[in-house]
């Protein structure tokens, strides 16, 4: 009783529909219906309905895979079949073709579609209708036996694999590709495209005594069985381990189901009225606004990419060019190579009317898959165009200037990684056409590199006073190594990730670095470095993309790039539209100029340290290191002041009216002390001490995790000498430039701090110095003193912590390596797997976790907020470049963020990216 | 209008009290009145309510100091200046002497009293009402010219100090220092108590001028200006910096204020009809429940500290133990050492009723101080008497079954930590007294030990065969070094904290250990250590005091302890009281037994790397690291396989009926390998590779920080083969105790999870080698999964890990690491300071930081529990052992807390504590 009174969720099979139509210029179905048809299939629906000549077919609903897998194959066979025959029936008519029939064979394909790409279900068996009558009049109708047979051969492949089950774990262990590398070893031949019709069908037959014998049932003659068993085994699919797994790692309901996607199939080689081709919109590499593409008379889709046959332009136009850019007569051209334009006129006038429209439909540049079968035009695809990051802005730029877009569209456009490719120097194709790549490293700082091999950042600064362009090859660098990194033309490291000390200062540097080239092996002691069997040697040309991590031996010929007039415009735009500040990462007034040109609203983070590397600077540093007490440690500070001053001067300068933030000593003092003997026995003799006690420090300053160890804040409150001296550097070159008539707002930032105590103890001190350095001045100006939050203590006290702080700058990297517990310097060791085995989406360090690190940051701009409403908040991370970070920093109501000067266009697009998405 | 008609929040004059005064047995205040009289002047209040003798006074309250403050001297002064006369006149009544009399003067104290003890503000002058005619008429009155001096010298020196400013910053600069130096050079006297009558007068006259010269001003000769600047002074002190800074770090308002207490003084060296001593009414080394102290006739309270004079005792039966146990004759100790009860009979019989008295009001032993002026006997001070460990316990159980105490009250009077004295061997007292202290380090685990030195694990384990006791002295220990620390008597390490590898593992062994003895330089080549001064070689033996950190040259005797009969009643009785249950981390068989000895109630983490270096596994450990593929893994796996099972075989039972969870592989491979030469050599010889090959993996291991790197989990998810071998050997080794007719409850622990993700693929893992494992024995058992929630990430996105794990364990060492970004083997370079200055409270290594750490896991608990509301929740770190880190972790709600053996009788009493405190 209690039963049948309650209303079943499950629909019956007598009023509900379950499969939608599409094709012959109508749809059932329209994009909004992702839910129900999946991506592929309302993708299908839409592109049919605004009039686009798609192969025909329909769509079976993911409410039957729900209902299949609930209540079995019946009840979803009967659910749906008679919409299925009337589906293929459809097809039929409009293809003028008939599923099964030997003299007229309709062929058909079946795609699962969910609403989000799923890893591990079934996914295409193409030919289906196929059987060894079917293709023998396949055959007749083409006229291509070997393509028949071909096909057929792909059917029983397909089928066998995905349906019936016989997909190995392992691609070696493949029982087909084992029996068409037997057949290929018993005929003497190399390539599978050698393989004859007999061969083929010697296959094809091979194929189906495995199936039988592996699954105990034949492969099936009936068009019709073949395809319900390839619905059913979509359905089957969604529930298997591994698409079991993926969905609970990725937190999909089951309840989602899969669609079936049913097709009909076209081909392109069925003879000289036939052909397959793709076109564009617009120039894809340049963002000229110029319709062009390419195709191949008589041949299917793969036949263009496989690149045996040369292609042909699609317009007239672009052949002409084609032919002027490769030295083809017009009478060759015309003879040979002749356009879609000139072969299939009408062909041509129908696909420029469907390329109008479809950028206009989408208003984008689109990405056009087409296939002409026996004089008949069919569009089998369009997407929105892949495009250089150049053509991306031009595109943009143009269509809101043609008013097919608006402000905030045009600016959507833009991947912001992508104005990278502006700002940096490429290889010249020519060139990068004959070069040999002998090893993949991480892409860790954009652009590309030519030099000579140096390993010693000594010998990068020797060879460049002589001229020569190097690149430095290190297993990983170290602050000591800066002033060659500044003068090499690009840096390789064996070790450390994508925020290693290397990839780090040379996003600052704006410098090509690859790193993490785990199979290089550096031999310092013969200066020279291996990868498999290529040994090159100190002196020995290498090429570096750092956009692609790739690594060239020999020299490759590069060409610089600059801003152009369409990016300029963009950022303006951009700037209008944004609500985030972008501030830069800078140490030295160089870099900050270069920042200001780059659009750069300030400084977020000058770090002190670096400039430590500057002159005879690291000299007094040492020296401080290595003193035994205040006095000395004193003494050696009294050195730096002036040193530290006048660089500070030039930031300032730089950033004439905007606010630079100056971080106090952050690093373990150990990364400045002498490593090699030679530099040990200078700084002993300086110090008037034995060689034996300088080794001595050195090793007793060597920490375990020198990432949690005696650094940032820590050195200030054992060594409150160094925050004196450090702030007295900052105020005086303040003052200094004050006087000279520039206006400065000084920020000094307390690094690492993580109890409100170690603040107010270190915000004391510059108080204390700062009122001593007014007085000496007679003068005063205002400054703030604010604090890293980076330690996730920090974040989880903000609210005391901020009762003193006036502002905050989140240092996003450490605060992910301790939220994480990951050291950034030796991820390398787990984080590929990690990525592999999709246990993390993305590298933490490249893009802000905003489950966990990013949960600390709200928390802590909540609390910060809740006791100084009015409080400034920074990010000076590398996230602070991230563009989708940007977006997250956006969300999280910070102030600005701040990133290498090279990434500030970056920056600024993508803050007004964040607040256009987020309004 | 507006201003007059608003009622004033500060007191006017006319009505309010200001001043409380005490003495003859009464009191204006009593203990409650704390805010209003600060702590001593409640305390005193108290002690004069009850009927004590104490020497009157009056405490003008803290309203006081904030009027002062706020209004003004004049004010301050107008408000108090009526009661504060009376004051002084009422003790004058009392004391029947007369401020300022020569001829028969009081003397009067002034002392600030905050709610809280507060460094920085003024504390104490004594003596007020000296000049130079008074101190002659002190110097008729007591016939001690050099004392009247003495007390005047010291008088105008800290009113000098306190009152009119003149506090150095460095002792070495305290210029009235300076002068008693001067005078003591000048007479060629080494000691104070060397300098004269005339020498005192000397100085009295050179502070006075300096005074002078100093400040403008005249120390004052009228003992009511004295008295009144000396109150205003105090007053003054609240807001002076140092106790700004201290309140600013301490978040006390200023607006608490503090009391002054002003007090009349009485001496014990005013002739032979005068003493001074100090009783305790049980015995504060063994808790005999014996009234008993020491006196000396004629003298002043640092008499007795001196030590210059032998002490006698109160009771005639103390001074006949005395005299027995010195081998003093009857005769001599009547006549030379005679009791207070032989001496002041009238004295000891009123005496004898305060102890009694002071015990059931307090219900607590009491250490009392006394002084005896001409007859009169005066109680200075009552206090809690210390005692020691064993102390402790037998006067809380006496007193219970006496029943002046409850259980309660009998559970909450024994500090948690002293229980660790009755358990560790003690050095032999006699035998101590004649050793020299070298260098003191860290107490790491508690104990005494005695041994010859090595310096080498292996060459303890070859000394232990030949049945000699050594001590293992290391920089620091790693697991390599296991099998010797558990063969030496003691370990001592000169680099590392409280919770360093050394430190942990001696703990777990219940081994005595002293860590960072950082002025110990060990040279491993030479097999010797020095500090300062003093070299010891190799056999060489050394002793050491693991609840001090003392470090001794020589062989000390050590006696054992063991657990006591009212130990086991307090602990019987704490079980009974407690919520949180007390498990044990144990590694083996043996330590799970002495833990069950101990009372723990299951084992909360097995560390199953410890195993690894038991018996030959070390070997298979490293052909399993140093293997290039998965075959190779898992044939060295194989390996490893049965000695796990065994190891697990011996701790399930020892644990029958309790569960034991076993944590799988945690930390970076790199500390299993071999660093040494010869070690490499052996595992090249065993692997068939070149001894290169073996060094080139070790280095390709090492890692940057090891603590964030390839290490817990993320060993597991890159060598899925490891978690599988792991899961087999617990699940196999509780099958076969099973069938032993053992009841088992394996709970399997995964490391260092931070993303659900991590934990969905490793439970994969277990759960299909589970399903394996049960296929193979024909038996299933029942098994829960479960992570440690050590990482911030994991504490954070509880929630999501709680989905799929079935029990929480707090690792709260790496949560400490990772929340503060503080390397526990390095705070070593900054820790000491923190402390110092007063920046950090406590080792939060050793105590949980409940601010900062403490709020992640009260964050995890929550989520947790909202998706998992029976979880089981425990803390397995260091701070399992810590009794006010329990008393959190009872407030958290945790289900159970895990730590060493040793510690779990602590743990059990922490436990009942938190309990009985939080309810």
């Amino acid at each position: 009783m209690q039963e049948s009174q309650t209303t079943t969720s499950i629909p019956t099979t007598t009023a509900k529909k379950y499969v939608y139509t599409f094709g012959d210029g109508q749809a059932e179905g329209h994009a909004q219906l992702k839910n129900l048809l999946g991506g592929k299939g309302a993708n299908l629906a839409e592109m049919s309905r605004i009039g686009l000549p798609v192969p025909p077919g329909f769509t079976v609903t993911t409410e039957v895979c729900t209902l299949y897998n609930q209540k079995g194959v019946e009840v979803g066979f009967a659910a749906i079949r008679e919409e299925v025959e009337q589906g293929v029936a459809t097809l039929e008519t409009i293809m003028g073709t008939r599923f099964g029939d030997p003299g007229n064979p309709l062929l058909i394909s079946v795609r699962s579609g969910a609403r989000a790409s799923m890893p591990g279900m079934m996914d295409t068996v193409l030919n289906l209708g196929l059987n060894d009558e079917v293709v023998e009049g396949l055959s007749r109708k083409t006229g291509d036996p070997r393509f028949a047979w071909d096909s057929y051969r792909r059917l029983v492949q397909m089928y066998g694999d995905v349906v019936m089950g016989l997909k190995a774990e392992k691609e070696e262990e493949d029982p087909f590709e084992i029996i068409i590398d037997a057949v290929k070893v018993e005929r003497g031949i190399k390539d599978d495209r050698d393989l004859d019709v007999a061969d083929l069908q010697m296959i094809v037959a091979r194929f189906r005594t495995l199936i039988l014998e592996k699954t105990g049932q034949a492969f099936p003659d009936d068009p019709w069985t073949q395809l319900w068993q390839a619905i059913f085994a979509v359905f089957e699919s969604w529930n298997n381990s591994r698409a079991e797994l993926y969905r609970k790692l990725n937190q999909i309901p089951a309840e989602w189901g899969t669609a079936v996607n049913v097709q009909a199939m076209v081909y392109g080689n069925l003879g000289n009225n036939s052909a397959t081709g793709v076109a564009f919109t617009r120039n894809a590499a340049t963002g000229e606004d110029l319709f062009h593409g390419e195709f191949l008379v008589n041949a299917q889709g793969e036949d263009v990419v496989a690149g045996i046959r040369t292609p042909q332009e699609v317009t007239l136009e672009g052949s002409r060019r084609w032919a002027k850019l490769t030295n083809v007569s017009e009478a060759e051209r015309a003879s040979k190579y002749p356009s879609l334009e000139e072969v299939m006129p009408a062909v041509f006038k129908e696909l420029l009317i469907y390329e109008t429209h479809l950028e206009n439909h989408y208003r984008d540049m689109q990405d056009i898959e087409f296939t002409v079968q026996e004089g008949k035009l069919w569009i089998l695809q369009t997407r929105n165009g892949k495009r250089t990051g150049a053509a991306m802005v031009k595109i943009a730029m143009d269509m809101l200037q043609q008013g097919m877009i608006d402000e905030e569209t045009a600016l959507l456009r833009v991947e912001p990684n992508r104005i990278n490719e502006l700002l940096h120097p490429v290889f010249n194709p020519a060139a990068l056409a004959r070069a040999q790549v002998i090893v993949r490293g991480l892409p860790a700082s954009p652009g590309a590199a030519s030099g000579q091999i140096v390993f010693f950042a000594d010998d990068a600064e020797v060879q460049a006073a002589a001229g020569k362009a190097t690149i430095l090859v290190r297993q990983e660098t170290s602050p000591e190594d800066l002033r060659g990194m500044n003068l090499a033309q690009g840096i390789l490291t064996t070790k450390g990730g994508m925020t290693s000390h290397a990839a780090i200062v040379a996003r600052g540097m704006g410098k090509c670095c690859v790193s993490g080239a785990g199979e290089v092996l550096v031999d310092y002691k013969k200066r020279s470095l291996s990868v498999g069997d290529v040994t090159l040697r100190e002196g020995d040309w290498i090429s570096l993309n750092g956009s692609t991590g790739e690594v060239y031996a020999g020299k490759i010929e590069t060409s610089e790039a600059g801003l152009n007039e369409a990016l300029d415009n963009l950022l303006t735009l951009a700037d209008r539209h944004a609500r985030l500040l972008v501030r830069a990462n800078a140490d030295t007034g160089e870099d900050a100029q270069a920042a200001r040109v780059f659009g750069a609203q300030g400084i977020g983070l000058a770090r002190t340290e670096h400039m430590f590397f500057h002159g005879d600077q690291i000299l007094a540093v040492r020296e401080m290191i290595l003193a035994d007490d205040t006095a000395g440690r004193v003494k050696a500070l009294d050195k730096i002041l002036p040193m530290q001053r006048k660089e500070l001067e030039g930031l300032f300068a730089a950033m004439h009216d905007l606010p630079v933030t100056i971080r106090l000593l952050d690093p373990p003092l150990h990364e400045f002390l002498p490593h090699e003997v030679g530099n040990q026995q200078e700084m002993a003799d300086i110090l008037g001490v034995s060689l034996q006690e300088v080794q001595q420090k050195v090793m007793s300053l060597s920490e375990a995790n020198p990432m949690l160890g005696h650094r940032g804040c820590r050195l200030g409150i054992t060594f409150p000498e160094i925050t004196a001296v450090q702030t007295r550097a900052i105020l005086e070159a303040a003052l200094n430039q004050k006087r000279r008539g520039i206006v400065v707002f000084p920020e000094i930032m307390v690094p690492l701090i993580g109890r409100s105590r170690e603040f107010i103890q270190q915000e004391a001190i510059i108080r204390k110095t700062a009122e001593a350095v007014f007085a000496d001045y007679g003068e005063r100006l205002p400054y703030h003193v604010g604090t890293m939050i980076e330690v996730p203590r920090a974040a989880l006290t903000a609210d005391l912590i901020a009762a003193h702080a006036e502002f905050f700058s989140f240092g996003t990297n450490d605060l992910t390596q301790m939220t994480f517990g990951f050291s950034r310097d030796d991820i390398g060791h787990f984080l590929p797997v990690y990525l592999k085995e999709k246990i993390i989406d993305a590298d933490p360090f490249t893009t802000i976790d905003e489950n966990g690190v990013g949960r600390l940051v709200r928390d802590a701009v909540k609390k910060g907020r809740r006791v100084r409403p009015d409080i400034p908040l920074g990010a000076c991370g590398e996230h602070g470049g991230d563009p989708v970070s940007i977006d997250f920093f956006h969300r999280a109501g910070l102030s600005y963020v701040s990133c290498s000067p090279f990434r500030v266009p970056i920056a600024r697009l993508a803050a007004a990216q964040a607040n256009i998405r987020n309004k």
